[in-house]
């Protein structure tokens, strides 16, 4: 895709200065831009950089006064950030949309339905009696078992599983290697020292605007569903076991785990490698220090919470830098008690 | 799968009370259920429940007097709890059982053999050498390298990988996305700075009745084999190294990390987010408290261990609690330092 | 593959002792060794298992004077390590080599090149404008989108998926499972409480020689891209997010997660499950111990942390024993309180 920078200007509704046709046919810093690409410059402080940039264009602010001459076209705008994320997201369509379509050979089973608009990868597997919406992408390798449903615009990345009577809501996006529904972890003990599977006939659900990040598992509901609410944002490796329920636009960083029945609430923010032990609930609003091990109910909303185990982060703070100088204190103490 | 009230009373040898005819096709939690479900009552805590459920039966116990008007049918057992559990295993085998047959395309390569009553998806792949015994389940993109051995009834879920020469028991239990034998973390420092790898040429076994949570990693030996006994369950995203053995009727939780030739024991159970360091023995019965480090071989079977670095659990809390309150401590301190 | 004794000696350009036609098809330990194998003796402390193994013949010391008779014939070198090594090279490179080829069905988009002496094995899928070097082995089911460069003798194992526009250097492995160029997690908060996603534009790179275990993702740069520099070797089941930069020669173990925008140094050795906080620096030749959470920039080359957060580890191994005793310090600060 290659744009003038008077096509790219007005469409952000800009003045250009400099040469209203040069072409420009990708985005990138404004440190490490090359010829053919659009940069902006918002931060004064990387002004600098402005008048050393390889970029073809940059989108600076109407209001900037220049101290050097610049070789880049200048796309002036009332905020640059901005411009130039409308810019991202168009980008970002175009890509997405430019997939669309079926590859041969796909797998469809029996009494399932996708809306128009859909893209199916090569390799794709549906199974029967699923309802998939409009504008559906399921990438190439993707896995849907039986009775799944799929709201509209949702996009499924390579590879990404979901178990049979998967619940996915609209305009949610599961990336590679994701795998929805897998058993929870239940096993009786028995008299002999072994287990017994406990049947885990549930499954997960996510609502509307959900994100789940590459290779996240969530295990499906021993009964009921394991439920992901609206517009709720899942990193990469995360572990969501069965009977969970996370709350509505919450963010959970990468490699953290939640054990059974815990329910998270809304705008919490979860940071990565954190571990929550099963059934507590931890309240909205709630936030959670890298590497935090929850091991107790949080009730009240707002709260912040660090270590392992998880208590006030403040409190955290100043027990952690005790902990460094725990030899000298044990000096000081053996020879008080010397004295003494 | 519908069935009448009577029809689930006669195979669980329980007496109807109320509607013999009414129909159910789900299973649920009686504060959950709607109609067409049948759900069970057995901690009495939750009696409640049965006078304003939506459930269209309810297993009870044959001893329950009823203290409201019940609208849902009742189906009287000796043990609710156990006859619900039978329920469920009835369910889900009917779940797996369902299929059966090969879905093209499929690949399976020269001199593999495969026994009665399996199952192929779509895409599924098997090498070359390959046998698999009876009622075997390969979901669809599974992949199976070259000379693999698959026991009877195992089922390997959609998109799991094994790679050549890996070795599975019987009733076997392998989810989404679990990588077997790959390539152990083993290289070689050079003079110059890089890694040689060495190459790894040993293999994975489980042995009956393993269970392998999704995208959960097993590397295979450096030589010989990366074992995992009868029994054991791993939950999801568990990283096992080369050359570990982990014993019968261990239990491992999701996010657990086990080192090169580290050895675990039998019956133990292993919390989520736990690292267990390399060349170390863990004895039998041992317990590993969430999110612990362990360091040193642990001898004496039985032993609860917590912390990072583990130690014993109950030292560990009491630890945890002075942790806490440091900074009084330290002022405390400051204080009858001033003094004398 | 099966060969005799002698040759195998000719090859190590070793002397036979014993039945030098004898037939060896595959390496073992000496002390796990059965009929049909090859082992070796290098470290004294296994002598015992010369006079008891199993295997057919032993690479041994040419200056190993006997102290009991040997059944197994016996190849004499002057370094038993190091030409068993050499065995273990030649027998994985004829395993990878003999995976050559196209399975049928596969898929590849337009305008892809791949180089002479490759493998693409069934249901792998290749994109649009891809160029693939010599000898690369792309297994099955392996997943890779438009715009990807791979360089040669690169192997791809099972499943692995590459987003578009992944760079993929020379001599390369790729486990089974792996997911390179999935979105960072950059997610901007409304005013009404919700996340915006803020497009990742940018890709992953791989320079020559990099090694990525099982189930370990990376994403892409939100523009630009994350790097992963020449001869570095990451385990399983970690994660690397947008912007990363990882230096050469690295060493990242299991299970460990790097936040967007740190930046490793080169031949840094990272041990399993540390955390290392986004927008740092890490130098050259630093040592993280396991479990350890970095979150300040490490200046000094040479550098070793550990703990939760990362200090210097000698501080840190003294701080935990003290850690250990923190009750019995309670109890004799309160009698020295007492007392005062």
């Amino acid at each position: 895709m290659e744009f003038t920078v008077q096509q790219i200007a007005d469409l952000l509704q800009g003045e250009v200065e400099g040469d209203n046709l040069v072409n420009v046919s990708s985005l990138a810093k404004i440190e490490e831009a090359t010829t053919g690409a659009l940069a902006f410059l918002s931060n004064p402080k990387y002004e600098s950089y402005l008048y050393t940039t390889g970029a073809s264009a940059v989108i600076v602010s109407d209001k900037l006064e220049l101290k050097k001459p610049v070789t880049a076209s200048l796309i002036r705008v009332a905020d640059p950030y901005s411009s130039f994320s409308t810019l991202l997201q168009y980008y970002h369509q175009a890509v997405l949309a430019s997939k669309t379509g079926v590859e041969e050979p796909c797998f469809i089973g029996a009494n399932s339905e996708i809306g128009a608009g859909h893209y199916r990868g090569a390799f794709s597997y549906i199974g029967n009696n699923c309802k998939l919406g409009q504008n559906v992408r399921i990438y190439p390798q993707v896995y849907i078992g039986d009775n799944v449903t799929i709201g509209d615009n949702t996009t499924i990345f390579a590879g990404a599983k979901l178990y049979a009577n998967t619940v996915v809501g609209k305009d949610c996006t599961i990336h590679a290697g994701v795998v929805l529904g897998s058993d929870g972890f239940g096993f009786a003990p028995q008299p002999d020292g072994s287990y017994k599977a406990v049947p885990q006939i549930g499954n997960v659900v996510l609502e509307d605007d959900v994100n789940i990040g590459a290779n996240t598992t969530i295990d499906c509901a021993t009964m009921g569903s394991t439920i992901i609410r609206k517009g709720t944002k899942i990193d990469n490796l995360v572990q969501i076991a069965h009977n969970v329920e996370v709350g509505q636009h919450t963010v959970i960083a990468s490699q953290t785990g939640i054990s059974g029945s815990a329910k998270i609430g809304n705008q919490c923010v979860i940071a990565g490698q954190v571990g929550i032990v099963g059934h507590i609930s931890i309240a909205d609003k709630t936030t959670v220090g890298a590497q935090s091990g929850v091991s107790k109910t949080v009730k009240e909303s707002g709260t912040i919470i660090q270590g392992s185990p998880a208590f006030d982060y403040k409190q955290n703070l100043r027990a952690i830098t005790v902990f460094r100088k725990l030899p000298d204190l044990q000096r000081v103490l053996e020879e008080l008690k010397e004295r003494n």
